[in-house]
């Protein structure tokens, strides 16, 4: 088979070079051209010096990726995926976006959150929000493929098999998230200068976050009506790894049985799911590096309470490995191919 | 005034040693003995080197240190500290117990969560559970001091107002607790070898810890009918501090300026405890090293649902902190006396 | 005795917030006012949430603490406190300088390292170098107190008692150092960005370091002829604390027991300077949050070296505890006063 | 090509399980077995987590893994791989030994640091030690591999340039290297127990590790005449990574330029040693999971010292990789074969 051409836009950030990294493996695709607004004109490996030797890309500009490659992944700050959108589709090059601007069916919830109106809302139908273990069949034959946020992805999986199966109850969802630093980015801020976020925690954007509406938009789909949570991030002094604890209210008569059952079914066939064994705990450390998602259940029957704990790498399952999962899915290929390295035990 | 003499009974664990480098420095207390089952007859600089040529105290049993002083603080697996009670009651001198034994006024509550009957039932009346902030009256004329959990403290704080002021429900209160590795003690066991915690997280004992019953019976006091909540822990790699949030339900009508007045209310007098201003975080690195209880406050009103951030040194207000307090108030001594030491801010 | 009225010039940098957290316990010296050009108008605790409640103060001009204050600390980027040593002359007011400028005696040294010359050569002749272990007698006296710097304070405790007394080579010092990240400062670059620096080591200014020239002119002042080293600082990923090893050659016929025994003499009467054991290693976390240096002394006869391995707080010995000790001595006051809090064992 | 059938034993110690999760994703490997003393019978994902539903072996034990395999891996504290091997020679199996046991050829320097005698003298001509850069020849027809240590691999890449071509003085080299906690292995122990070691930092075995003959002994070798060094390694709060920071004196009249040149010329055919660009520092970062060693220049002309920078991960090049890359060289594979992941940036 021959090399999909593929281009990164906005390389420099922390998405970016994790794409460049896991790319560079992948049998199938062909880095053939990464471009950045800020460092244009440099050498890849000047900003990131693990690329040495390995990845000697000159950054270019996003026109330049758009013509050529055939797959376009963007990392770009909401509004400035959508003009890029515009060029890929009318080029016929397929865009799988890291950003927001593409996950919300509902432009509202989107210019809630985000503050601000679609500037091409006719693009939007070529869309898909594309969390593969829930949508594979719509990312098949997507034109712009919506790659999930990575609070929502931990949190989708865990939820998903309680709802779909009518467990538990829809409202009184409580997500308690705890995400590691490269989540912020790599934009300097006081928050994430060394010495005031080692040894700190605290949680942030407490029932505010952007994420929130995209959660909400997965699980009303799943459960067939809406479906609001409250939602609170916290900044975890690790450089990986989230962990979302989620808590729901079992639905009357609903037993442990049945709910690991219903997790069971719903992702034997999953690859990159794992159901720890009941007693066993999700640890970020266990998918570390990998695009796995660990999920533990535990139960607190006095509160009628099941509480879900679901762990990724926040960069690879969060970010990069689901992008280029969701290349796989649209090219027809093995959807593990490039991105089934175990995770890294320390 | 003449010096308290003071002892510690397992002086080498954690807690202990925090009582050590926080009495140091208490200009009315002196310590006088201090002891360890495992280093016994050892120097305890031998064990913790930071207080080489500070605290040069060797190693005695606790029966030395009963004899020798006046208070004596104690920090051992629970069920060691009632035989030691016992002695301490014979002796006429005041125990501090920073292990569980004395937290509880409820035998049932005790053995259900620790399995295991009460060896001293009798001196159970005598006992008296010492959060300052709730109980200081009681704590004046107790003959022996239950110090409060971490956890539980953490928890209390962030709930009085709110219970007392019949703001929110006492149904549905979720607890996501984070805590640092010296909550898991000195002991080593394969989940705190460093390899295995750095860059790790997890939640652990979910609905099963044992500080649940005592965060129970504090707001089941506070409600004035039974609360029983759903309490989660997590480890967090760092080495010190304690982050709770907390999430409850608001009852009908109430508004966020009467919850944020409530707080204020309830804590203006109290130096202990610092309510941030509104739209800023509790972070675990303000309270580092100090006996504060920093509190923050936030609302998801989609959801009705009020959010409470509140966080502690595990070891200086959730143990050794605490205690010294209790201590200073049993003597009628002001209750910052020895620990008001600000925070490290980094 | 009346409090010493100190300011802080420079008061929202690592080093000023430090000299607060610590002044605020000190029994004679009271902070009047504290200064800094990036917030002025605002509030301390609004840049430090850690000393809300407790250090309330608004940030002023420098101009304006110099008319408050009898003692000025500042902590500045080298060049700016050559200014305000003037108006501290001119007003009477005694300068404990935090920075660079009051440091060196020769000012070749001073501008072949820092690129500048003296903008008030005539000011430098009422400056001391204040190490307070070496030169205790002169700050006594002095008018301007140039505090040492971090490394060269580690520096030169470990290698006093080998050139004071004749013990090792003059030549091939090589000075190996380590230091957490609070010394790069409050600033924020890439390399102190948190997922860039967790996880991370290396080297940096190898053999440019301007400490370099401060620890030759107190290593040739102990010698009393011109020494050179080569120093290699690197970047530790704590907060806190800095260790370096020192490795030089012995002279012939030079013993163990010849070298032990000079710095057990030499530090003997020193309270702030501990030595570990032979077999021991000084250990960065002994030291935390202290005004402790501990050194620790090996030996590797083949190549007939001895190992100096000297750890500081960098914070605290390295800036504003030794700043703090240097205030005593001036006033008279017992060297340790304010600063003698036992280090934090975890 | 048929796929070698590879086993480990002492698959659950750090360097083992390391082997597991890079031979998974090798293209020519099959893990066939492994063992473990402690584990026999368990599964090794009930020890690793991560490994779950990816690597379900069953730890059996060491003769089982010989009988099954046509190399066998062994990663077991020294004195054990001496027998081993014995099974191994006789069963016509390669045994690649990452343990101490055939590394040293003469075995006074092995018996001196490690206290014991060989048991098996006779076995240790057919070792050879298995640095592939600088003896790749001879590892292609070795029967018993002895793979070098952490320490030694850095800094014996750090130095060849230097001495093969006489660069740099043979006495007086100073080594102050620094080791992630993952070189101090699985387990447990005071030192490396989580609270005793995050935010801590000292040296250990100053003059005294076991690595300093293997270092000797390759050094020796490229200069061609015997070689001590001074060798200092320091715990590193990092969970991998070796830094050595190597200080050698230049021969007279030897310019900066000669030395860069030597070790452009040494590496430019080495795909896994990259060399700095001039005034870059080589950074542990740089090289964490992977397989490269990254080497930085840095000089101290006015002392006449080159310092060379020298970083690798302690668990892949210092262990597991250059373990596979020594196997590829033995079977004539490329070299690179399946250990060419680009490092991890954060």
């Amino acid at each position: 088979m021959e090399k999909i051409k593929v281009g990164i836009v906005g390389a420099t950030g922390y998405a970016g070079a994790e794409l460049v990294r896991l790319l560079l493996t992948h049998p199938y695709a062909e880095i053939t051209a990464v471009s950045s607004v800020t460092y244009e004109g440099k050498k890849l490996s000047e900003v990131y010096p693990n690329f040495k030797e390995i990845a000697e890309y000159t950054l270019e500009n996003s026109d330049t990726v758009i013509k050529k490659c055939d797959v376009i992944f963007a990392s770009l700050p909401h509004g400035l995926s959508e003009p890029l959108a515009e060029k890929c589709i009318e080029a016929g090059k397929l865009l799988i976006d890291l950003g927001a601007d593409f996950r919300m069916y509902d432009e509202k919830a989107y210019s809630d959150w985000y503050k601000r109106e679609y500037s091409h809302p006719n693009l939007h139908k070529y869309a898909v929000y594309a969390l593969p273990e829930l949508y594979r069949e719509k990312i098949k034959t997507a034109k712009i493929i919506g790659n999930p946020g990575c609070y929502p992805t931990s949190v989708a999986l865990a939820v998903f098999p309680l709802l779909k199966n009518r467990l538990a109850k829809t409202e009184g969802i409580i997500i308690d998230s705890k995400s590691g630093v490269t989540g912020s980015g790599r934009g300097l801020t006081q928050g994430t200068h060394y010495p005031d976020t080692n040894e700190a925690f605290s949680a942030y954007k407490a029932g505010e976050h952007r994420h929130t509406p995209e959660i909400e938009q997965t699980l009303s789909d799943i459960a067939g009506k809406p479906v609001t949570v409250t939602f609170v991030p916290h900044l975890l002094p690790v450089n990986r790894g989230i962990e979302s604890t989620v808590y729901m209210t079992l639905n009357d008569g609903v037993t442990k049985e049945q709910v690991v059952e219903a997790f069971k079914t719903a992702y034997e066939n999953e690859q990159f799911v794992r159901l720890e064994t009941l007693g066993n705990y999700a640890n970020i450390k266990n998918v570390r590096m990998s695009n796995y998602c660990d999920i533990s259940l535990h139960f607190d029957m006095r509160n009628n309470h099941v509480i879900v704990s679901s762990v990724i790498d926040n960069m690879v399952k969060g970010a990069a490995g689901q992008a280029i999962q969701n290349m796989n899915i649209r090219f027809g290929l093995p959807e593990e191919t490039g991105i089934l390295m175990p995770p890294q035990q320390f």
